[in-house]
């Protein structure tokens, strides 16, 4: 019996509601070893306010040393071994622009590209078009029509798109049609070598289509006049949060990345929340309408990305301020966290575990003074990976019976 | 996905180099309850200055509770999880003499025993004659020649010698030749009962052969005349350190066991040092030869299991002596740690975690100021399974690109 399996047969529901609270990439490292993290830096008094009556530790989001991308970081975090359910990276592009996929639904990652007279590739990426550009021939690209099948096409950034089919019976067992390299034509769509899929040889007859009537659409493109198609991906085979968990759950979130992993998850996705204080503020609205609620905080990431320590340690100050607001509506179970840590010293995510604070009636106290990654190496939750962040939200919040007799 | 299917897929080379760094044995017990163990007893100026910018932790070599032997507690040091990737004894026992096995190898642990005029064993070990003796008759086997098979006979300590066949398709599923009593004869090499195998019936046939020609050689010895056959092993499926890892990979040891173990993660066996300090000048001469260094240090394990505290103390203060030489040059991560626990006042290897001390520009510095068990339980590291010690010095050398995006 796996863990997820385990907490499907023990759930229980009660009126007690559980706030997944992430500041994305929160962790971070010193800027000289022995010095203050960004999180030790910033005035947090309401977060260590918290943490003198809550339990903390640190969550390793993969395995230790392994730094995790958004997606399977938020996996880790929504309770799923981000080994076992790995997210295509179409699914994931689809995600990245909200975009809420069906069962039903094949997403593709495409570029434009350049090809010459010949038919052969100049440009991979067709000179990065800018943006605005590119939206523009993706709207031409809409007026591709495959009988049976529902077609959507929608930009993303530069030279980069999406196209969605949605139909019975499609895999996605299909290979890149990018040779990786220019000289040569873009490929065929094709099952990939030695497989045996026909719902995939459907899929790949479908883009062959779509790519031959695109094709004739960008003939007079000056840049974009071809596209290459990668990752193939279905959703995600995730069990939802209902299924698991028994929770009505929601997603309140600013940035479309997370509403589409959130909705992998089964998550409602609630409000257009543009700042923090309104994400609040939507949390207050819906709280009656869901058991769970992930509320996501995207600039201490940013910023950490940014290499901008000063930067990220204010927006924690400012992830701070609205603490009040959350423990106002008396959660059963609070928990604070990232889905990684991103230090401003190394301007990217990283391995670092991730300080992780939870707030519950039924939490054992620790001596932890402070939410920090120090005093989290002394919290009471000791080390732990990230996909057991949920059962120890169910279990704090009295969600779970017992196991066995 | 598994830890090093993963490590695999997210390999990054730069110049950095990583430093492999161990005691063996290192962990220790304080002589009564509340006491010092060794490594606390111990003036380590230098690794408590590591401790002091690095990050600790108690790494368990298999399993808590669980004590391991030389060969699963270095493959699980070498990131390799030990209760999947089995060392068959007689594989161990040529890696114990530095025999270095291929793929087409079956290694086998002989003993010398006397048989009586009936052919019946009357005593298993004959009579454990001394080393040099046993030698002179090794020496004698060597002239054993089997048609199309190549053959290895080495000594190894008292009674003991392995004897390996090399040549195409040889199975190891042969059973113990030795009846593990008196009064009865050695048995004849044979398939393991219920198994269908005709690679192993070849090597059954081939261990047969050797078995008579050895009788025959041996007729007139006083005790060894004759000989049984156990552990029949062909080398471990371990994938290699270049494949996983990308890494050009040294082992520098003084000690036979631990070069054989080395070279079944296809590491490199670098110099023949005699003493720590050869080892690192043969360290600092292969510098910009290698990616990967695993410097073995024996002392502290031998007069643990001596059951001799102060001498352990010692080797550890011998240790510590030569830290500033490896850190002058410049690893970009430098792991201290043990391969199990030698307690002095229990004389042998032990279950007990080992303190494990990272040191690089990445790592996340903790409180604790001295390199020892009572401060690794406070470290950053936390408490994990050995085996996550390669990633971990990984992440921390910028070798590893991110996971999912």
């Amino acid at each position: 019996m796996d863990t997820l399996e385990l907490i499907k047969s023990l759930k229980e529901s009660n009126d007690g509601k559980i706030v997944l609270l992430v500041a994305d990439g929160i962790g971070g490292l010193a800027q000289k070893p022995g010095g203050l993290t960004e999180l030790e830096t910033a005035k947090t008094p309401n977060l260590d306010a918290l943490a003198k009556i809550g339990v903390q530790g640190l969550s390793t989001p993969i395995k230790p040393g392994i730094t995790p991308g958004s997606g399977p970081g938020h996996l880790g975090l929504f309770g799923y071994d981000p080994l076992k359910y790995v997210i295509g990276r179409g699914a994931l592009e689809a995600a990245g622009i909200g975009f809420a996929m069906t069962d039903n639904d094949v997403a593709i990652r495409c570029n434009f590209c350049t090809t010459d007279a010949a038919g052969n590739i100049s440009d991979r990426r067709a000179g990065r078009i800018p943006s605005d550009e590119s939206a523009a021939v993706v709207q031409k690209l809409k007026a591709i029509k495959i009988p049976g099948i529902e077609v959507f096409v929608e930009p993303v950034k530069e030279h980069r798109f999406v196209v969605v089919f949605r139909g019975e019976g499609l895999g996605d067992a299909v290979a890149d049609t990018d040779p990786q390299k220019t000289g040569v034509p873009v490929m065929n769509p094709a099952v990939h070598a030695g497989v045996q899929c026909p719902a995939s040889e459907k899929t790949a007859k479908i883009a062959k289509e779509f790519h031959e009537q695109a094709v004739k659409i960008l003939a007079n493109e000056p840049k974009a006049n071809n596209h290459t198609m990668r990752g193939f991906a279905r959703k995600p085979h995730v069990p939802s949060y209902q299924e698991i968990y028994g929770l009505r759950s929601a997603c309140i979130a600013v940035y479309p990345m997370y509403k589409g992993l959130a909705s992998f998850a089964g998550m409602d996705i609630v409000g257009e929340a543009q700042t923090l204080a309104e994400e609040i503020d939507i949390l207050k609205k819906e709280w009656n309408n869901y058991d769970f609620f992930f509320v996501h905080f995207k600039y201490t990431d940013s910023r950490g990305e940014d290499g901008n320590f000063d930067g990220k340690v204010a927006m924690i100050e400012e992830f701070d301020a609205v603490i009040p607001r959350v423990m106002e509506l008396k959660p059963a179970c609070l928990i604070v966290t990232g889905d990684h840590s991103t230090p401003a010293v190394m301007s990217s995510h990283s391995f670092h575990p991730v300080p992780t604070l939870l707030v519950s009636d039924l939490a054992r106290t620790d001596a932890t003074q402070e939410y920090s990654e120090r005093a989290a190496v002394q919290g009471g939750l000791g080390q732990f990976e990230a996909m057991y962040i949920m059962p120890l939200a169910m279990g704090h919040a009295g969600k779970l019976g017992k196991f066995g007799a």
